[in-house]
C-alpha cells in the first residue's frame, strides 16, 4: 500500500537545521563506496563500520561516483556532504525519508530527491523508496537507504570497463536517472496491466474485493501523481536553467529522452486514474442493473401467484355458506380462471419486457 | 481495443542508445523504395532482402521521398538514418513501436513520430499504428511497421505524374501529414456514428453489453486524446520556431489548414468524451428508474392481496367455536369488506400517483 | 437535434486545394447580389442561373456588399472569391458547411467561418447554418448557403436609405456580426426557457421523457461550447491585433460591445452546462428518494400481515391433534393476540420514522 | 429565485445604438438628485417630474455625486449622460437591466455595472438589482432603478457633514463599491447560515423539498459566479491600469481592501458550490443505505415467515391420505421443527450482520 | 467543526477605516511582551492592564519581538501599530479574527495575516485560529487572541540564549512562519491518520455515522484549500519580490525551505480531498452491492416458497369435488413435485450464479 499522505510529524518543533533520520528503525551498519573510472580505469573502495571515506581530488579525465548505502547514520551523511559543502538543510532532506521529491541548487552544485517505486511479485504492494543525487563539477554522490539493486546492472557495466571513455559526471547522473525512471515505466507497466486485468472483472460477479481493487487503483495514481509531478519539474528544470551550459551536447539529448519517458509516465498516470474513476462508475451501473434483473423476477413470480393464492385461500374458508363449493365444477373452473389469469399477466409483462 | 496504458517495458535496464525493435515479434522482409519527383520526371527504386539501399544525392529541382516498410530489421534502420546522420536515439524512436508521438530536431533536420488510428469494419476494433518521418532540406524519409496502404492513394498521384512542378520537401511532408490527420477525422466520424447508434440503445432494454460500449468509449476517447494532443504540439511547434523561415508560403498555408483540422479532432474527441461520461450517468438513471416501476408493480399487488391473503386465511382455521362461519351471509359479508378494502387502496395508490 | 460531432469525412484522401461542397445535397440555383450603398445612395444588383457577377470597382465614399447566396454551386464561389484573390483553400472552407468556426487573414482581408443558431418553434429542433464573411478595407462578401432572412431586417434598413452616412465596410461588417450573435442570444433565451420548464419537472412524476430531456440540454450545451468558443476567439484577435488600425473608433466600440455580448452568451451556455448537470444528479437522488418510500409500504404491510398470515395458516392445519382448536375462547384468544402484534409492529415502525 | 440565464432577448433586431429600457415596466416619475459636499459645506439639490437637471461646474475643493433613481425613463438618462459625453451604447446599458456587470473607459471616466445582491427576509429569494457609476475627474453619477436604501447610510454620514474634507471623487466612488461588496458579503453570510442549516437536515427524514433546497444552492451559487467574476475583474483593472496614477494614495489602499474583500465573495462562493454539490452527492448515499436498512428488514420477516407458512400451509391440505395429520404428536413436532427452522435462520442473518 | 463561510457580517454598513474587533466576545485582559535579544543578551518585559508599551529605538546588533496577545482590546493594537505607522486599515484586519490569510506592505515594512490550525485530541474538532504578523527593518511585531503556546517554545529556547548569534529580524520572522507551517503539518498528519482509519470502515457495517465521517473530510479539506492557498502566495511573493535583497542569505533558504513544506502541505490537502470524494464514491457503491446481496436472498426465498405456497392452498380448498384430493398417493405425488419444482428453481438460480 502506497500511504504517505501525512508530511512527517516527527521534526515539528525541532530546532532548524538539525539533521535526523526521519523512517523506520533501522540497525544494519551502512557503508560508503568509492566509484573511481576514466583514463586510469576503474577503481571501488569500500568504506564499512563508521570508517571515514578517503574522496580522491577530482581529475581532468575521471569521474568519481560516492555511493552512500544507508541514510539513518547521520554521521556518515555528514562526513560526505561536508567534502562538498552540502548545507545542512540538504543533509536533512537526505536523512528525512518522507521528503518530498525536489530539485535544488548549492554553490555549483545540482542537489536532487527523487522517489523509486517498485511493486513486489504478490502485484498488490506497491512500494517507493528515497535516492538522494548530488553533483558537483566532477563527482556524482548518491544516498539511498537500502543497499537496493537498482544501480547495480550499471554498476556492473561500470565494473565491466565498458563507458570508461565517457568520463562526464553529467552522463553518470543521467544514467543514474534513467534507470530510476525506467522503474517508473516498469511499474506503470505491472499497474496498467493490472487495471486490464481488473477491466475483465466489470461484468463478472460483483464482490467488494473488486470494487476494494478499483478504489486501491484509484488512491494509488492519486499519490503517484504526487510523486511524480516534481521529478518532470525537475528534469525539466535541468534543461532549460542555466545548468545546460554545463551539460555535454550528448548528455543533453540523453536528458531530452528522459525528460520524454517522464511525459509518458505522467500521461500514463493520468489515464490511470481516469480509467479506475470509471471502473467505479461502471460497477455502480452494473450494480444497478443486476438489482433491476433480481428485481423483476421476484416481481413476476410474485405478482403471479400472490392473487393466485388469495383465491385458493379463499375456497379454503370455512363458512358454512359458500355456494361455490358444492357447484359440480367449481374446482375446474377456478382451476380454469386461474390459468387465464396467469397467461393473462404474463401477456402483460411480455408486453411490458419484463420478460 | 487500443490499450496502450503501459510505456515499453522491454529496454528497462538496456543500455542506452542501443537501437532495438520493440513490438510484435515479424517474419517478413523490410524495404525500401527510393522514390524522386521533380524537373526529371518520376522514378522509383525498390531495394529488397537486405540490399544496401543507395539514396542519390539531392539536387536542385526534384525531391527524394525515402520510404521504410518494416522496422523491425534493426540494420535498415540504421543504413538509411545514418545517411542523415540521425543520432542513434532517434532510430531507437523508430524501432520502438510504443514510442509516445513526438516532435525532435537534429542538425537541419526535422523528426518526428506520429500514430495512424483505424477503425476496423467490425466497428468495435480501433487499432493504432505507427509512423515515423524525418526531413532535411531536400529528402523525406518514411519509417513505417506495415506496407499499409495509407500513403498509397498520394504515392499513385506522385507515379502519375501530378504535383511535379511542387518539386518541395516540405510540401511533400505536409501531404504525407494531411492524409494522417484525415485518417483521424475519419476514424473520429465513425467513432461519432458508433456513438449516435449508442445514444439510440440509452432508454431502450439494458444489457451490460451496451453498458460496456459506453464504457469503451469513454476509455478509448480517454486513450485517444493521450495521442492527438502531442501531435498537435507537434504542428504549433512546426508553424511558430525557427524553421517557419524553410518553410515556403504555400506550404504554410498548408500548413495552417492541418492544424486547423487537428483542433477539429481534438474538440470532437473531448466532446465524445463529455457526451460518454453522460450516456453512463443517463443509463444509471434510467436503471433507478426502471427499478421503481418494477417495484411498484410489486408493492401495489403485494399490498392488495397481502392484507385479503390474511383475511381468507383467517375463516380458514379450524377453531370449533368460530360464531362467523355459521352466519347466513358471512362469506358474502366477507366478499364484500374484501372488495371494499381492495378499491380504498386503488384509490390511495391513485391519489399518489403510483397508478 | 445538434449532431455534428464527426468532422467532414468526404474530403479524406481527396486531393489538397479542391473546392467542394460538402452538405446534404441541393438543387436551387444560386445567386449573388451586388449590394452598393453610400453618398451616391442604395444600388441593389442581382446575378441569377450562372451569371458571371459584376463588382464595381470600389470608391471613397460608398461600401459595396457582395452577398452569396447558395454555397453549393462551387463556380459561383470561385467567381466572386477570385475578385478578391481568395486562395483555393478559403473557398474550400466556404463551401464545406461542415467547417468549424474560424478565423485567417489573407493579403489585406478578413477572413471568418461562423454558424449562425436557431431553435425552431417546435422548441426541440435546435439548428445550425453556416455563414462565411470576407471583408478587404471596402467591401464585405458573405456566403451562407440559404437566403435565410437573418440579414433582411439590416438589409431593409439599408434599402431604405438609413447608416447612408456610415459609409464604413467595417461598420458594416459587424453590423452583419450583431446579427449573428444576438441570434445567439435568442437562441439560448429560449434554451434558457426551456430549461426553466424542465426545473419544474424534476420533482414531477418521472418520465424517460424527461431524462432524455435533461440529457439532450447536456449534448446539446456541450456542442455550443464548440461553437461559440473559436467565435469568442475570432472577435478577440480583431480587437487587439494590427487591424485594430484600420478599425474606425465608433466601429472599435461596436466591435467591443459584440466582444461583451459573446462573453455573455459563453458564460449562459457554461451555467446552463452546469444546471443540465445537476438536473441529471438531482432526478436520480429523487428516483432514489421515491422507491425508498415505495418499498416502506410494500416492507411495512409485508411485515405486519406475513407474520399474522402464519399465525392463521397456523390454525388452518388439519391435524387431528391441536388441543387449541378446541377451545371455548381459541379463535377471540388469537385475534387478540395477532390484533396486539400489529400494534406492536405499528409502534415500531413509527419510533423508525417509517410512518 | 435567481434565474437570469438568458440574456436579454428584447434588443435583438434592433437598431445598434438605440437607448431603450429592459426591465420590468414601470410607473414611478424618476429623479435626479445633485449632491455637492466639500469646503462649501454640503448641498442637495432634487429634479422631478421630469425637469431637467442642472448639474453645477466642478470645482477644486468640492465633490459633485449626481443620483440618477428610475432608469426607465430614458430621457433623464440621456439628459444626464451627456453632461459628460457618455456614448450612447453605455446609456444604453444603464437603462438595461439585465446587461452584465462590465467595466469601461470613453474619454477621461471611467463606467461600470454592476449588480447588487440581496436576500429577503423569507431567506428563499435572492434578488439582483443593477446599477451603473460613472466618474471623470471630478464627479460621479449613480444610476440605479429603485430609490434602494442601498446608498442611504452612506449619504445620512455626508450629510451630517463627515467626509467633507476627503473631498476626493474617487474616495467617493470606493465608498459607494465598498457598500455594495459588503452586501454581497451580508447575502452569501445569509447563504452559508442557511447551508450550515441545511447540512442538519442531511442526515434527517428525506424529503424531496430538502433535496429541492440543495439542488437550489448548487443553482444559486452557480449564478453568482456568473455575477461576481466580472465584479472581480473590474476591480482589478482599476487597481492595476493607467488610471492607477490619478488615484490618491489614500483611495489606492482602499481599493486594495476592496479587492481583498471581493476575493473573500469569490472564494466562498467556490465553497458554497462545492459544499452544495457533495449534499446532493451524500443525501443520494443516505437514501441508498436506508433502502438498505427497509430492506433488511422486509427480508429478514420474508425469508422466516414465507418457508414457515409454506409448512402450515402443507398441512393445511385436504388429502384424505396425509397420514402425519393422524400422529398423536403431529402438530407438536411441526411446530417444533418450526422453531428450530425459524432460530437457525435467525442465527444465519446474525452471521450476516443483518441483525 | 472549521465553519468559516461565511465572511464577516459585522463590519457591513459600517465607516471605512474604523478598528473595531470582530469574534466572540471576551474579558480577560490583553498584554503586550517586548523581548529583546542580540548581542546584549536577552530581556523581556511585559505590560498589562492596558499599560502603554514601551518599544526601545532598534539597534545594530540586536532583534525586537514585539508579541500583543489579545486582539479584542483596540486600544493596545493601536498603541503598538502606530509605533510602525500600521496604516488603521490593517489594525482593522489584526482585530478582525475572520480576515482571510493576506500579506501586504507599508512603507518599508511587511505586514501578513494567517490563520494556524489545530486539532483537538478528540480527533474531531478542527480549529482556527488568526495572528498577524508585522516586521519593518528591525523589529517583528506579532498579534494573537490566545496566549496559545504555539511560539512558547521557541521563546523559551530565545531566553535560555540560543539564537543570540542570529540577531536578524528576517530570521525571526521565518522562524514564526515555520512554526506555523509545521503546526499545519502536524494537523495534516492527524487528518491523515484519520483518513487511513476511515478507509478501514469502507468494507464493514454500513452507518450514517461513517458517511457523515467522509462528509466531513470532504468539507474541511474544502474549508482548508481556502485558509492555505493564500499562505503560499504569500511565502512565494516574499521569495521574487523586492525584498529579496533585503533577505539574508542564509534567511533565503530557509525560506525556501518553508516554501518546499507549504507546497507538501497543499498537495497532501488536494490528495485528502480527492481521497474523501473517492470514499463518498465507493460508499454508494458498497451499499448498492450488499443491496444487491440482500435482494437476492428475499428473491430466491420468494421464488421458491411463493409457487410451493399456492400448491398447498390450492389444496387446501374446500370445493366438494376435488378428486386428486381422494387419490391414495395424491399427498405423497404433490409433495414429490413440490420438490422436483424446488429442486429445479435452485438449479435455474445457481446457473444465474445467484447461489
Amino acid at each position: 500500500m502506497l500511504r504517505h499522505t501525512r508530511p512527517q510529524q516527527v521534526k515539528a518543533n525541532q530546532e532548524f537545521g538539525t539533521v535526523s533520520y526521519v523512517g523506520p528503525a533501522k540497525s544494519f551498519s551502512p557503508y560508503v563506496s568509492v566509484i573511481r573510472y576514466g583514463d586510469g580505469g576503474f577503481s571501488e573502495t569500500r568504506f564499512e563500520n563508521g570508517a571515514s571515506p578517503v574522496i580522491p581530488p577530482p581529475t581532468e579525465h575521471s569521474v568519481t561516483w560516492v555511493r552512500v548505502v544507508g541514510v539513518h547514520d547521520i554521521a556518515v551523511i555528514k562526513a560526505v556532504g561536508e567534502t562538498i559543502d552540502m548545507p545542512s538543510m540538504l543533509m536533512e532532506d537526505v536523512a528525512d525519508t518522507t521528503q518530498r521529491p525536489k530539485y535544488e541548487e548549492f554553490g555549483d552544485a545540482m542537489f536532487m530527491v527523487l522517489k523509486i517505486l517498485d511493486m513486489g511479485t504478490s502485484r498488490d504492494s506497491l512500494t517507493a523508496e528515497q535516492v538522494s543525487i548530488a553533483m558537483d563539477g566532477s563527482s556524482v554522490f548518491t544516498f539511498q537507504e537500502n543497499a537496493a539493486n537498482v544501480w547495480d546492472t550499471y554498476l556492473d557495466r561500470l565494473r565491466k570497463g565498458r563507458h570508461l571513455g565517457k568520463s562526464d559526471p553529467h552522463y553518470l547522473m543521467l544514467a543514474l536517472l534513467d534507470v530510476i525512471v525506467d522503474r517508473y515505466m516498469l511499474t506503470l507497466g505491472k499497474l496498467g496491466d493490472k487495471a486490464e486485468e481488473m477491466e475483465e472483472e466489470l461484468f463478472e460477479i460483483q464482490t467488494e474485493e473488486t470494487l476494494s481493487m478499483f478504489y486501491d487503483l484509484k488512491r494509488e495514481t492519486a499519490y503517484l501523481r504526487k510523486y511524480i509531478w516534481p521529478l518532470r519539474e525537475v528534469l525539466q528544470s535541468l534543461s532549460h536553467k542555466k545548468h545546460s551550459k554545463k551539460v555535454s551536447d550528448y548528455a543533453k539529448s540523453y536528458l531530452r529522452e528522459i525528460v520524454d519517458h517522464v511525459k509518458t509516465v505522467v500521461e500514463t498516470v493520468d489515464t490511470l486514474n481516469q480509467i479506475a474513476t470509471s471502473m467505479i462508475d461502471v460497477y455502480s451501473s452494473v450494480a444497478a442493473m443486476r438489482m433491476n434483473m433480481v428485481m423483476k423476477v421476484l416481481t413476476v413470480v410474485g405478482t403471479i401467484f400472490i392473487p393466485l393464492t388469495f383465491i385458493t385461500s379463499l375456497y379454503g374458508m370455512n363458512f358454512e355458506n359458500m355456494p361455490e363449493l358444492k357447484w359440480r365444477w367449481g374446482y375446474f373452473l377456478v382451476l380454469g380462471f386461474m390459468l387465464a389469469l396467469s397467461l393473462g399477466m404474463l401477456a402483460w409483462f411480455r408486453k411490458k419486457k419484463w420478460l
